[in-house]
């Protein structure tokens, strides 16, 4: 049976939560063996790295596993849908397919504002599905920035 | 006199190239003491890194040494118009101001496709400068790909 990739992302997200981040969690799965290859959580602050979104930090992760920086093969599973930084790093990397949990309209980058893989300048566009698991990742969310307001 | 960080810029490129990578180069700029803090060229191949861009290398580090994430005050040289990925960690990284050398009408996310700061899902833009020494940078670019057709 194929683990539940969706759920160890959320695990992510609550762990990256308990550190005072952000919660986003992703895991980055190798397709034909259904391995998860990298699993990581948002660490912007912690690492003052303004690019250490969960999808940045899994990629950087496989591809440097992988000793190469193409991803085909590979899967991403995300509880937030990725801004625009994380698509056009997904695209770059050339992933296969993209799962997400919690649509963004407010930062997103595939289904909304930038829609990079909608764009002419986007040379590899992977299988998206959205909505898996959404209110789990959307209410941890709120509830991350409702305790912080 | 402030250096001309377009010309360090291009030297990080010509390295990049040296070194098999796609000539790209980039500084990032303390604006108020006018010092570099950060240069680097694309280092996509050798580091198995998707997002080793020059831009996200300079980007990466500088936050690091400021022992932040956030980089305002903080201006950026690059050759090349930045990608969708860059682009949007710029604006994520809070940077003042960007200065880029050439177009590029394929994969840029500035000027052309994503148009990642003009997007209502960008929450920061900054001062944007095109076209500077942008013949050099492009005819960088061409000769690299050339030589390797």
């Amino acid at each position: 049976m194929r683990p539940d990739y969706m759920a160890l992302a959320l695990e992510e997200a609550r762990g990256a939560a308990a550190r005072g981040e952000v919660p986003v969690g992703a895991v980055l799965v190798d397709r034909a063996s259904g391995k998860v290859i990298a699993a990581a959580g948002n660490a912007v602050e912690e690492s003052a790295d303004p690019t250490a979104h969960a999808e940045i930090l899994v990629l950087r992760r496989a591809a440097a596993a992988r000793g190469r920086p193409r991803l085909d093969g590979c899967e991403l599973h995300v509880t937030l849908e990725p801004c625009a930084m994380c698509a056009a790093a997904i695209a770059l990397a050339r992933v296969d397919r993209v799962v997400y949990g919690a649509p963004d309209p407010k930062m997103g980058g595939v289904a909304h504002g930038a829609r990079v893989f909608d764009q002419p300048t986007c040379h590899h566009r992977p299988e998206i599905v959205a909505g898996v698991r959404e209110s789990e990742a959307a209410e941890m969310l709120r509830a991350f920035f409702r305790a912080r307001r």
